[in-house]
Order: structure tokens, then C-alpha cells, then sequence
């Protein structure tokens, strides 16, 4: 089976995870898909106010809840013979529409709220999101650039309530790159959609009204011109930077390096080379 | 209010989320609950089975579920109130209690399932695992090798469907250590408890029956091992190595690295040395 999943071109797609209408968060979803909406077709996924599970389990199998294996392939399983959860079901189509899908969320122990892992989970099905044959073109697996949901970006809005030094590089708590890799290479990347930049609210806990305008209008003027903002972009599987029986960064390339930085495609002025 | 929730010596709390009892994870669970009960008293947390909520939400807030403000705040007032949740309070006992705390499942999209990542956001209650208020014998915030749940040890056991080249250092879905720091430094050695290495089971959805007894076998021995373990520890934050004006690394500390193992204290033989 070869999955691709076609965007809609000018379709977008804003996934919010934060439970309160009336928090910055909340702020925040509603001016950007206001400000979005002006040159986009825009559908939202407000995962607490759908009530969305975030659990995946014997449901997301069909008629497949009994049998042993593994659930991802069980759930493609599902997927394939039409046993999709309705619910996941109005996810897939939400998702296969957007050209550009935005997921944002309050940073909780240095990653998504459950509710937005599970949606993950969930909703990034074996045959939908990714395939596990190989390519015939390479023998290579179609991932990491490649899969169901290419010609797709992606814009990550988190809140933190660090500054920018701790979350920053050699900062305590992590860089935030690297924190959120499992979600913009591992979940993201992994399936064929490019992360932007991530757009980072610091010091979201102690906004006073004046700080959370400036950050409204700084998401606004972000979104005004998102169609032509460009990815720093991983490394695709397929083009031989990972030696096929290796599977790790070609000893040639960054030699010695070991952090999460060495999957970005090099190129002059990259913000992945150490200060 | 200075948190501190003394263990009781010998308790073990081993947390599980999978579906599944008859999968590996399954195996796995009850093979090591009965391994460690020969020397522990074990108390165990099966998220699916308890049908654990992993939804951080109203419930949390007590009274104060109209109030406005930082969700974690006011999920520790309510605490303190105590008015938390009958399920997390569940939780809170057996955590306090264990010396030992086992954190078991499979990664999914390079992560915790949703399940246990909502364990952290619900249980990981601000006053109880954690304290904001700065500690007035060094000024600095109770964080990081500090906090309410000092003086423990967690072990995280995690099956992954790929091998250990491909989650190596340099391999193309990032290195565990780096993947997982979210879990073992954000959430565990932020609030006192000290990871021990990470415990792999490569090649999960392959494995056949004797290579799953291998890996029950293995499992057992390192637990048989367990109190004398050591972790491979993180900086505290009160031993200086964070200018409190920067909160990032000091620059004369591994100069020029920026990965996420510049946060383990160096020691002569560290692995975290990169190849």
C-alpha cells in the first residue's frame, strides 16, 4: 500500500491543547485562527473542548481487539479494512485537508499535554500517516520526509513559563529544540511534514494584559506571513545521509557531534552550528 | 511550605502503560512485580487497568476550578486545600511511599503514551512533588535534585520497535537518552529522583518466545541488582553549576557542547563523553 495523502491547497488545520476558553492559550487560538482565517480555509480541533480521548487502546482496533501483536499495526489494520473510531475518523479528515497544521499547547513536564500526545497517538495511523512497506524506488522505508502527510509545514506555539536562557541552549531545563524533537522529527518529520520555526510564548505565566497583546499581535504578524516562511529542514532518510545498515549520521558528516542537531540538513548560517 | 515526602525503605511503586496483558509489556510486568517482590514491597499502578485519567482539567482545581491563573498553581492549591482528585490522592500515597519507582512501556512516537504522560501532569502536583517557593538557605528554587521527592531512585524500562543503532548516538531517530531526557530530567530529577540508566528492550515487535523469555530473564537479573545500582546523576541546580543570573551552563563546564548530556556531572569514564 502506498499512502499519500494530498493537502487542499490554502487549507489549514489549528489543533489547541489547553482546557480554559479564557487563558492566554485560549487568547492566543482565537486571534491566530481569526488572523489565519483571513487567507486560509481553517478547521480547529479544540482537543478539550471535543471531549478528545487521548488513550489509545482496544476501541482504535476494530474487530481486531482480540488478536495479538503489535497496536500500531493492528490499528493500520483497523484503518485499512474501515474500522476507524469515528472520532479519529473526523481527526484523518481534518488533517488530510490542511496544508499547514499548527498544534498548540502549554509546555507541561517539558512536553505536550496528554491530551495532545494522545492525539498523536491516536490519530497518526499506520497506513494513514506512514507506511511500513518499503519504497520500491530506494528499498527504503517511506519515513523521516517521506509517507502519507507530505507537502505539508507545520507551526508549533508553545507556552513555557521559563525564559528564553533556561530553555535556551546549555540553559538547565534544555534547549527547547531538542525537548520537542519527538515531536517535530519523531512524530512530525517522521510521517513527511516540515516544523517551522517553533513559535515560543516565554514567561507565559506572568504576562501582565499589555505582554499577552504583544504576544497576540506577534502570533498575528507570524501567521500574515506563514505561506512563504521556509523550514530548517531534517535529513530525509532517502538521501543517504544515514547508511542503510547503519541507520545512524554518516561518520562523515558533523564527526563527533552527538546532539540532536546533527539530523538538521546543514547549510552556511545554520542556527544548529554551536555559539 | 517546604515539601519533603520521606520514602519508606524498601516500597516500590511500578507504574505500567500498556493495554495489554498478554503482550510483552504484560510479560515484562509481571515477571519483574514478582522479581522485586522478593526483596520489596511493591505497590503497582496499571494505568489501563485502573482506567486512569490522563486528562489534567477542572477536577484537578478543587474549588478553584473558575479561578484564573496558572493551571499547576491552583492544582497545588487545591492540594493543599486538599481537594485533590480521589485518583491522584490514590497516586500521591503510593509515590510518597516508594524509595523505588519503576516507570514501564512502550514508546510511542518517541515518547511516553498519552496515559503516563497524563500520570505526570495530574500527579506531579506542585506541593507535593515540587515546591516554587526558593529555599531560603541558598535563595534558590527547590528544583532539580531537590524538591519533594528526593532520596529516590526511578527505573524506566521501555520497549522500542527499533534497534539500538537506529536510537544510538548519531542514529537517525535521535539517541533515548536525548529522546527520553524530557522524562528523566524534566519531570524525575526536577522534582528529586534520580534516574538509573534506562532499561531497552530493542526490537519489541520482532522478538519471538525465547527472545522474549531472554528479555524477562534480563530484566530480572538487573532488578536482583537494583538497590546497589547507581545513576549516572544530573547537575543540582544549588551546586553552582547554573549561574543564577543565566540559569544556562557555565561556560568554563564542557565549553561549546550544547547537547542534552552536558546536564550529567562529569565523572572520569562518563558515557555521556561523546564517542
Amino acid at each position: 500500500m502506498t499512502v499519500d495523502q494530498p493537502p487542499t491547497p490554502g487549507s489549514a488545520l489549528w489543533v489547541l491543547a489547553h482546557p480554559r476558553p479564557d487563558s492566554l492559550n485560549g487568547h492566543l487560538f482565537r486571534a491566530g485562527v481569526e488572523a489565519l482565517s483571513r487567507d486560509h480555509d481553517v478547521a480547529t480541533s479544540d482537543l478539550y473542548a471535543l471531549g478528545f480521548d487521548p488513550v489509545l487502546g482496544a476501541r482504535d482496533l476494530g474487530d481486531l481487539a482480540d488478536r495479538p501483536g503489535n497496536l500500531a499495526a493492528l490499528a493500520g489494520e483497523a484503518y485499512a479494512r474501515g474500522q476507524t473510531s469515528p472520532d479519529v475518523r473526523a481527526e484523518h479528515e481534518k488533517i488530510a485537508r490542511a496544508e499547514l497544521l499548527v498544534l498548540q499547547f502549554p509546555l507541561w513536564w517539558y512536553g505536550p499535554p496528554a491530551i495532545l500526545k494522545g492525539w498523536l497517538d491516536r490519530t497518526f495511523t499506520d497506513g494513514f500517516a506512514y507506511d511500513t512497506e518499503l519504497d520500491p524506488a530506494h528499498g527504503l522505508p517511506r519515513r523521516y520526509g517521506d509517507g502519507g502527510l507530505t507537502r505539508r509545514k507545520a507551526l508549533v506555539v508553545v507556552t513555557v513559563g521559563e525564559d528564553e536562557r533556561t530553555l535556551g541552549p546549555r540553559g538547565i531545563s534544555g534547549d527547547l529544540d531538542s525537548l520537542l524533537f519527538p515531536l517535530t522529527h519523531g512524530a512530525l518529520w517522521y510521517v513527511g511534514i516540515e516544523a517551522l520555526d517553533l513559535h515560543v510564548v516565554h514567561d507565559a505565566d506572568t504576562l501582565d494584559a499589555k505582554g499577552a497583546a504583544r504576544e497576540v499581535s506577534r502570533l498575528q504578524e507570524r501567521l500574515a506571513g506563514i505561506d512563504t516562511e521556509r523550514a530548517r529542514p531534517f535529513r530525509r532518510l532517502r538521501d543517504g545521509d544515514y547508511p542503510s545498515a547503519l541507520r545512524a549520521l554518516h561518520p562523515d558528516l558533523l564527526p563527533g557531534r552527538t546532539d540532536l542537531g546533527i539530523h538538521r540538513v546543514e547549510a552556511p548560517g545554520s542556527l544548529d552550528v554551536p555559539a
